[in-house]
């Protein structure tokens, strides 16, 4: 392993400088992957083991990550276990059959890794190919955020539909959420079997939820997976709009890193989790559009904010489409040319 | 005044119980403004103060909330300020002619009562014709939460381009915020003026903003309003999404109440606020979906965790469409119920 500032990031040892990835790294705001886009369709790139290793590794050509995430999808697992996922480009997925009562979560299955090959070998192939360059991310959606997509059948600005389920039929939701968990702890298990290094969770709508609801229905699922994973692999929960949970997650000893949004002071997050777990995050997306400069002083403060142990410099979010190739540069440039 | 329970809670006074308003109470669940709503487009409702004045009535009238707040919307003062703003029904609002650049700003007008006298109309027939009932809330957007509309256009899940504007274009994002604060202060003024007992200021989508950047873009114009307006009539801000600012805004001498969405715990609002001001909020809109029985036992234990001094009730949101009537009542009769 060349650049293991990642994984010694999360056992939160002594670091020159902090490890930096951005989420969707491997994404839109890439010529190269946009070229790609235009030849194959969405589940094409996700499904064809060397176009995904080729889309994962783009980035770290092009702008110098210190870690891959492995180019896929969260909604593989609501397909793995019997639904129909479909990805319209610049449209978001659409799942036209939704869970609706126990009948529908009964024809889900838990056995989903053998539809999942694809993904094994795209890890696979892709730690191979990197020869060590940097470490490699696998993923996976978190069970709340799956059953949202499950539920409502589609990207939605409260998920109401999905928040009703969850309010009204408790005990069925929480059987769709066990069934999600157990899926998934099997299909990351696997993940690290073909190569994946370090685990990523993402809780992109748990956000919605009271805290006292995400310790019902986000919160306990999140836990079996990081109980059932990290002595595999650290695992990086990421309950994006749950900055009430800090407290809660990073108490929790299987647990290696938490994902913070930008809403979050970094001073708070480190007060609140007290050095238990690794934090990343957490620049708005939107800022990198700011000239390189102001990013360059903005990412510097944000490290001495942070503080160089235990911090994976990440953005808040996912990198937008229309930031400039030199500006996603920039902010990776200057984690790396930053000087405590 | 029959009912002045919302008064005494803004000024933290002993209370048998605390009031009740639910954020949108005059809306879309209930079948008698859907009635209306047939009969008439958005802007007339809101700028034909007898049709105003009626809206506003009926949840006093269908569900007996503690207080009324003018039925009206918050794109009237971009509106006054020479801008066009569409109401689709449904829809959502649409300006077509966006603020880009320091000409558009300049263009506009800080020069708003003059044309929004049917919003004092209103104020003065409904403060006229509850006679006393329950003290009657006034109310205007956020300065950073108008721009958003402003500059995007129309509403928007991350208001990439209003949030792009504020962070290449501090200078022209500060004139214009400057000037909204400048309109909103005579609005607000006048409101009181035409009968306003209490002033509620919307910040809708401060919440995406990063802690130094609601610092930046937003909290400067909330204070200078609540500075402005706090002689007249007590300010209650509501910075959706911000929990972040409950400690510097509570700080503040001119504001007597906060907003909170659910996503805070009563008892950390609480414990940062450190009854500094009056805490207003936080149940989540979808809850109400759930059996009357469930509503009850949560609003009281939210009652508990709040206490009930300096305490008004409400939902972290507005109320949705879809909730039946009788979840609504169940909702303020669970306040008007509890025991403490």
């Amino acid at each position: 392993m060349k650049n293991d500032l990642l994984l010694r990031a999360l056992r939160r040892e002594e670091v020159s400088r902090p490890p930096v990835w951005m989420m969707r790294q491997a994404g839109r705001y890439l010529p190269e992957y946009q070229e790609l886009r235009k030849k194959y369709d969405f589940f094409t790139r996700v499904q064809t083991p060397e176009l995904a290793c080729e889309i994962t590794l783009q980035p770290i050509d092009i702008v110098g990550p210190d870690a891959a995430i492995i180019f896929s999808d969260i909604l593989v697992i609501p397909q793995a276990m019997g639904m129909t996922v479909l990805m319209e480009e610049g449209k978001g997925p659409l799942l036209p059959a939704t869970i609706r009562d126990e009948r529908d979560i009964l024809k889900l299955t838990t056995d989903v890794n053998s539809s999942l090959n694809y993904v094994f070998d795209a890890l696979r192939l892709t730690r191979k190919t990197l020869d060590g360059r940097v470490p490699l991310i696998g993923f996976a959606g978190a069970p709340f955020t799956l059953l949202c997509y499950m539920v409502e059948g589609k990207g939605s600005k409260g998920f109401e539909k999905a928040k009703t389920f969850c309010f009204t039929r408790p005990e069925l939701a929480a059987q769709l959420l066990q069934k999600i968990t157990d899926a998934t702890i099997v299909y990351l298990k696997e993940q690290v079997n073909a190569g994946a290094q370090v685990i990523q969770v993402f809780d992109s709508w748990s956000g919605m939820l009271a805290p006292a609801d995400f310790d019902r229905f986000a919160s306990p699922y999140l836990l079996q997976i990081a109980d059932a994973v990290h002595s595999s692999a650290p695992v990086i929960l990421f309950p994006k709009g749950s900055s009430y949970a800090l407290d809660s997650l990073s108490a929790h000893p299987s647990v290696s890193g938490i994902g913070l949004d930008w809403t979050v002071k970094p001073q708070t997050a480190r007060a609140v989790t007290q050095n238990r777990v690794a934090l990343q995050g957490n620049y708005d997306p939107i800022k990198l559009m700011q000239p390189v400069d102001n990013i360059q002083q903005e990412v510097h403060q944000m490290i001495r904010d942070f503080g160089t142990t235990g911090y994976i410099v990440n953005l808040g979010h996912g990198i937008l489409p229309h930031i400039p190739v030199d500006h996603a540069r920039a902010f990776i440039d200057a984690v790396k040319n930053f000087k405590s």
